[in-house]
């Protein structure tokens, strides 16, 4: 073989090296992306959080939104790609908890005052919403829902909170439809 | 029989009824202790996250170790009930991504100013945290702890907090170290 053909072969042999590993990061990218957006949405649920804090409700609410953004394309991403893990679904559970039960109910305290009715809907909207995704994680059902699912129940909150209205009835009543046993199709 | 025995008979069976019923009361009641105690534990999360909002980090510090103290026997009561449930493991887990990963990252904003390195804290805490948790509940071990678990993670930020003493620093060492490989022998 001459010398000339052999260094051609060598930068095939490199090229093929780093187009491999480039193959590799990119499949990697790929597969990270579903829990990319997961962690976006637990993100969200943070900055929501901090606007709640700050007395920026509106920014608070839109967050939720976003969260709840993140949280429709990922289940669907990871089933496109054929990526869905079980540490994925673990991960949304934790996320959505976050974002579309303490977030909504901390954004309800910033924009009301405290009452009785309060209480009640700050403490009761989280818990059943915990509940309800420790029950789903046991027993998944696939082609309905049992009970209103969590982000459902923080999108209403966030909606109503964009127009600085919150109602700690409704709240409580999001709380007990999260937990009945009503059946719900999927959309 | 006599009018008197008979009177006697269905007192005792109105008695029977009434003590079955208590029993299977009080039998419900044990077996949702440790239930119990994970909500309080998400409960003492929220308070957490309220106090953080209102500048009263000393008691925000508190309440995470309260959550901590609920932490500590959900799990021990449980077992010793045994009434260990797969419900009641989610559940845990979602109490503490709430109490030991969101909670002590709001504390911290509260009692730190805004800085590259605390934005980074703020966010990495809580996600390494739910990461964590998700990973341990898909593959759990049962001698010992692969990375710091959470609870141990967010009792630190609250012990400082508890002295005005937030480092962004060390929270990013605490986020490193829940997702490290380190074996941590169980207590």
């Amino acid at each position: 073989m001459s010398r000339t053909n052999e260094v051609i072969q060598e930068t095939n042999t490199a090229v093929n090296i780093y187009l491999k590993k480039g193959d590799q990061f990119a499949q990697k990218l790929i597969r990270g992306t579903p829990n990319g957006l997961t962690l976006a949405n637990l993100t969200c649920g943070l900055f929501s959080l901090i606007m709640s804090m700050n007395g920026l409700h509106r920014f608070a609410s839109l967050f939720i939104l976003l969260a709840a953004v993140c949280d429709y394309f990922d289940g669907r991403v990871a089933r496109m790609l054929r990526v869905s893990s079980a540490i994925g679904a673990q991960l949304d559970s934790l996320a959505d908890v976050v974002s579309f039960g303490v977030a909504p109910a901390i954004l309800a305290h910033s924009i009301q005052h405290w009452s009785f009715l309060m209480i009640i809907a700050f403490i009761s909207f989280p818990l059943t919403g915990a509940w309800r995704l420790a029950r789903f994680n046991v027993n998944p059902t696939h082609d309905y829902f049992i009970g209103l699912p969590i982000p459902a129940a923080g999108i209403v909150v966030a909606l109503l909170a964009l127009f600085s209205f919150v109602s700690p009835l409704i709240m409580i009543g999001l709380a007990l439809l999260m937990i009945s046993p009503l059946q719900i199709p999927k959309l």
